[in-house]
């Protein structure tokens, strides 16, 4: 299925999206300043460098948190604390796939989060192949009996990223539902739009009382090699080692900071990144960078003069295993009033259109018309903030601008061992920043009440 | 020091070379029918797929040359034949790398070809860092003592390959310096242009008496990183487990087959590729595309009339770790006159230039016409052919013809995990047939002698 457009993917894919200074005119004095500052990047290549993976629960997120509140004190924020939690703890062990038959090969693949293990001497099994989630999902129980899924699909990288919305449910529920039919493991095609050989980890989720099964996913090549192997028409055998383990409840938690508000009565603008990553890679854009530019563009706000509003970052802990972090917020937090949430948390790359779920029109046309010189639209659905504010979104109703990434190559690198910071443009980062600048700056210093919108869907219509 | 250019470079190196259909003009019907015809690409499919990787000396290099026996007996040629010879054999073991300090990170490693082992328990040590090969050269003997060197380059993606004359050394010779000036062991950047967690495997030689220390290079992300960790100014110890072995001699061959030509007492015309391949990656472009360019053009020829030639196709084993089905052939053959020696070895992407060693000026220029319409253009450097063809080049002296292949991305999969067919380009790969078909049809059927040029270098002049 990869064959005949393998020459384009790689040219759409792989490069990074189109990106000009020359697409940025008039830009105003504090836009350009933003442009050359190097904050954002230093921030990332601080945390990757210094740090590495930070995956939640473990001794490295615990690390990657006094890494962050040194920092964060050293640029000259306020009230910079750590806020603990505990939440269940799972980490990768061992990890190989092979091909017994018809044709030995190795496979490169990684455990998605909650994966069961094989235990160390493996388990195989032939492979049992469905062309889509939803014909898995059709399997009688007891059919996969003794037998290792293989579910594949066709996602394709697109700017806004819908893509993962139509492959992710592979990822998310596939093992739930071959557990349910009866599979002794599962192998998916890693959910990610690259062709490099690397697998891409991430959560899975099974229901109440299914069994946790083994289960990963294999890099797109090897995906495309099995996919070819079952097309050959004879059995197709696998082995499998996984050996991830639960560890328990461990402790996590979310790194905070503020530059205070001139008026302590106003309620706070909340600004969330996250610190954890997945384990695989230093996660340079997933969510380093996130942090790195709420960071440069608050530091930037507050190098201005105090703003009215309070600015509080969130550096949330345990995103990627369950948005613990954001949640843990949400509890402490939800029932003070917030006027706006944002989160940064879609890569590194520029950001190319703002989305609102405001209530005032004229405060939406001035963010607009201060975005438009750093080459930015206004979209035309609602703003949603993202996992690490759902919760204090939920509980305290705040306003919400969403400054939308351009996720062209974003999938080629989402929880690979290949999230580096060689895959962070500064430019590119810096432009994010300014545009982070340009809201919090006028949000901040609003006269009026922000207001949440009626939320709505003006997409499609 | 990658870091400012890593826009730029993923931008160069990542994406296919530019190859438009409408870059050739005026194709003969012989070249469009090769432009239409898969085999090439069918034969490198069918090699990665229904065979895997091809490490010299293992039983999956025997299960390639029984494949290869197979399929070019179905094809329609003569005198299909396996002929082996012994050659000493290197597989690679357990592989990892970590960094213990100042932050501890995992690292993507490969051992090199002849590279020593660690032992299970692997070892530690304090990286001493060199900027350059020449700088580790001029390391004093001792000084090395109880230290892992580490050697980066900066190597640059060219069309002509040339890069890889530039940064090859330092893992062709970094060992063995390292090994001189007392190192515990070794790790190299990765010779190659890319920015992916793929260390890149390759052959490493020691001189006579130089104790083999382990050898390995890292991705070029994690020398990234490794290079950011030395800046900082403390001590930099790393963990490596690199377990390879010797197998001692082991037996592997060529796969040899024949187009035979009407006039039996006319030397024959050899074309080369290399069966065998490492073993990190089912190795598509290196090098299972070229024996499928070769082996489709020489079956055109075939179906074009029975030529004037002998046509005889060499797919070689043991090329990778050291030339040795190259040598054997020549040993074999080397007192029988050839009239010409081809080679294909550079990857799938479309050929940009060709270069002679060959005296008919008429001859070049007929050929060089011929070519013309596919987009490929007349190089002025002598031809040299390539490891298969080195041993018979230097024994019979035949002409030789060089199709240059576009190397701009070829160092970006060289020797890595990622060499997989998805990297090979239908279009591009058929336009190497067409070349070919075309060069070897005028070769097979030219009425006077073919006879080598007096080799020169123009370049430059």
């Amino acid at each position: 299925m990869i064959r005949h457009t393998a020459l384009a993917a790689l040219l759409l894919a792989t490069a990074a999206p189109a990106f000009a200074q020359a697409d940025m005119r008039n830009l105003t004095p504090m836009q350009q300043e933003a442009m050359d500052d190097n904050l954002a990047y230093a921030i990332t290549e601080g945390l990757v460098t210094e740090v590495g993976h930070r995956m939640a629960g473990t001794e490295d997120e615990a690390r990657a948190r006094a890494w962050a509140e040194k920092k964060l004190t050293e640029l000259g924020f306020a009230n910079v604390r750590i806020e603990t939690y505990r939440m269940p703890t799972w980490v990768r062990g061992k990890e190989t796939a092979e091909v017994l038959s018809p044709a030995p090969q190795d496979m490169h693949i990684a455990a998605l989060g909650t994966s069961g293990s094989t235990g160390d001497a493996g388990i195989e099994g032939e492979i049992a192949y469905f062309p889509s989630l939803s014909r898995l999902m059709a399997a009688p129980a007891g059919s996969l009996t003794g037998k290792i899924a293989f579910v594949t699909h066709d996602m394709r990288a697109t700017q806004d990223g819908s893509g993962y919305g139509f492959a992710g449910p592979v990822r998310w529920r596939g093992p739930n539902f071959a557990a349910r039919a009866g599979a002794s493991a599962i192998v998916i095609r890693s959910v990610g739009t690259d062709h490099h050989r690397n697998p891409h980890t991430g959560g899975t989720t099974f229901d109440e009382g299914v069994k946790h099964i083994p289960a990963g996913a294999i890099s797109n090549p090897d995906a495309d090699t099995l996919e070819r192997l079952v097309a050959l028409g004879r059995p197709v055998r696998m082995k499998l080692v996984l050996t991830p383990k639960d560890l328990g409840m461990r402790e996590s938690g979310n790194v905070i900071a503020e530059v205070p508000g001139a008026d302590p009565g106003l309620p706070p603008i909340v600004i969330a990144c996250h610190l954890d990553s997945w384990d695989l890679s230093p996660s340079a854009i997933d969510d380093a960078a996130g942090c790195g530019i709420i960071t440069a563009a608050a530091k930037r706000v507050m190098a201005m003069g105090q703003p009215r509003r309070t600015i509080r970052l969130l550096w949330a802990g345990a995103e990627e295993v369950g948005g613990f972090g954001g949640e843990a917020y949400g509890k402490k937090y939800g029932d003070q009033p917030h006027a706006l949430a944002m989160e940064s948390d879609f890569g590194a790359d520029r950001v190319w259109k703002v989305d609102f779920n405001l209530a005032d029109e004229a405060l939406k046309e001035e963010m607009t018309l201060a975005l438009a010189p750093l080459g930015i639209e206004r979209g035309d659905a609602s703003a949603h903030g993202g996992t690490d504010v759902d919760a204090i979104i939920a509980a305290a109703k705040p306003a919400v601008i969403d400054l939308a990434q351009d996720g062209t190559r974003y999938f080629d690198l989402h929880h690979t061992p290949d999230d580096t910071l060689d895959k962070v443009d500064p430019a590119q980062i810096a432009q994010n920043v300014a545009a982070w600048t340009t809201v919090l700056q006028i949000a901040a210093n609003h006269d009026g009440a922000i207001v949440a919108g009626e939320e709505s869907h003006a997409e499609g219509q």
